[in-house]
């Protein structure tokens, strides 16, 4: 029960109380309650959703060497995980090295004739500061094996160190040195979370260095406002089990990588950029996810701007639940269905 | 500050305490909360967003009189704003008869050369029991206007005279009757809430009985699980201030329809039907709707199923919030979506 008195007492102090003077008009007073885990999803997202919350979500560090020491704590246990991760799908990674900027080849056993001259880019999540080097590579594992792509993922710099636009910078160099590898018409940009900030963010700044555009892009529930407006960050606080709150761990992470800049500038909260001529989207998200609104919003905004989107919102999921456990079979559905809109919109 | 109080008791009710002792295992608690109305949405959507609980939320009528009193005054209240409506969308609503079943004609005052021989075919919401006569328009109304399409609103009867199947035999009996007025291919059929549920179950319907099926569907929000299977019905209870809570007034009226059959019926619960062969389906809804799961577990059986099927889900919106305010510009985006998706796949 430790956990659960934990995170009643940290949203009691992130939340206004109810009933407080100071509610301003309009809000919504809830009682506490206890919402149990749905029944309409597979066993297996059952139990990541009946998970307690993420043991870190509100232990901040206080130094750079704190937040390494945590980052390095995550790499380890993300490593351990990643060799049973690749035998299930198949797939080998290598690292490489584009233009200076560290990468990995993450290439399936088998590759379907279809997607031979095809070539994804992958840009990970972590809140912009964690899961450095090959522990970045998870999601690309996942997109390469039930895919059948080779996906070339971007090692970029990060915080502490290297706040923005280290990232950014690196995620272009590679994206410039991919588009020497297959032709920009056969290839997309995915990633989620922070990753998903990083493939808005790059298709941004390609357009205003008028680079090649890639043919699609899967930004999932992505990090589009680091000044935290939206709804979810609100409704679905403490009810993601990953994320679980704002002003928690991950914004703290990504406050090192804004360092000091105006978080409301387009290439570092995408959803207020000028997302016209974007290649077609589709975008990820879960009914609990933190960052639902963060993914609706885009999605409306590159409606808007007259861009081809299209939405995968998952029943009870949390932030980016849905590369979590290979063998749920909504994890299948998501990569399935991103890979489906990649051969719908990518040239052989 | 009355509403408030009887909200936070009611879900009090309907929620086990957090930390109570029947907590079953991965249950989420939360604290008591306030939650403010989003500022990412238009001033129009705050503040629908902002008010009060549907009065009638929770006031359930004991028998069949006091249910046709409280419909009639739903009427009173609707046919007041419906001359309005009309007015500025320009758009007339003329009674019609479709083989014995009562029926609008809603046409706007200009239909665009590529909507000239198209028609759509509407069932309204309210639960299966409110909205009748010409109060059940309103939403055929914002499509006509907005979309520029000729509207056919079925007028079905409902309990507590006439439950379920009913309303579904009436509405099979329009669309029949409408297809020797327009191709199939030239039709589509829509609808919101209940609507939305007779929308996917005319579909399921009309596959039995091997008629013609329309060339494009819009749901909205579908009452498509009267079973109340579905992760928003805990997670946005109390935030949605149309509908509130499961169990509430909406269900009760639900219940006359199915007036003791299995609500797992596919008829009644379209969620568990074989949607293969459907449509392609445009489904709108809200991050705080409290049928989100009833959309968002829709959208992923169809494409599960193979179909194609696009979904919308609005900021901060609450059940069917999207055709409220005529004045708003998310009420033009839905219905732009929904008419730009029929273009798509309507025949001319």
């Amino acid at each position: 029960m430790n956990h659960r008195i934990c995170a009643a007492a940290a949203l009691a102090l992130l939340a206004p109380l109810a009933g407080a003077q100071t509610t301003p008009q309009g809000s919504r007073d809830l009682p506490a309650r206890s919402i149990p885990v749905p029944d309409t999803v597979s066993p297996q997202m059952q139990k990541l959703i009946g998970a307690p919350l993420t043991p870190t979500w509100n232990v901040i560090p206080k130094t750079a060497e704190e937040w390494k020491a945590q980052v390095s704590a995550g790499y380890e246990a993300t490593m351990k995980s990643l060799p049973a991760l690749r035998e299930a799908l198949g797939v080998k990674v290598e690292p490489i090295t584009l233009d200076g900027v560290k990468a990995y080849m993450v290439t399936p056993s088998s590759i379907p004739p279809q997607n031979r001259n095809r070539l994804l880019v992958h840009v990970h999540g972590g809140c912009f500061v964690s899961f450095p080097g090959e522990s970045g590579t998870a999601e690309a594992v996942y997109m390469a094996g039930i895919g059948g792509f080779r996906v070339i993922s971007v090692d970029y710099r990060m915080p502490p160190d290297h706040p923005y636009p280290a990232a950014l910078d690196d995620a272009i160099t590679a994206w410039k040195a991919a588009t020497r590898m297959a032709p920009p018409k056969n290839m997309a940009i995915f990633g989620s979370s922070a990753g998903g900030n990083l493939t808005l963010a790059m298709v941004l700044r390609a357009k205003q260095e008028k680079l090649a555009l890639p043919a699609a892009i899967a930004p999932g529930t992505p990090m589009s406002d680091l000044t935290n407006a939206g709804d979810s960050f609100q409704t679905n606080a403490a009810l993601d089990n990953v994320l679980v709150a704002p002003g928690a761990n991950c914004d703290k992470r990504a406050a090192l990588y804004i360092a000091g800049r105006d978080p409301k500038d387009p290439l570092l909260s995408p959803v207020y950029g000028d997302l016209r001529g974007f290649p077609p989207a589709i975008l990820t998200t879960g009914t609990r996810d933190l960052l639902l609104s963060s993914t609706v919003r885009v999605h409306r905004k590159l409606r808007q701007a007259g861009v081809e989107a299209v939405l995968q919102v998952y029943e009870g999921q949390s932030h980016a639940h849905y590369y979590r456990d290979v063998s749920a079979p909504e994890t299948r559905e998501a990569f399935g269905e991103i890979a489906q809109f990649f051969d719908k919109h990518l040239a052989k």
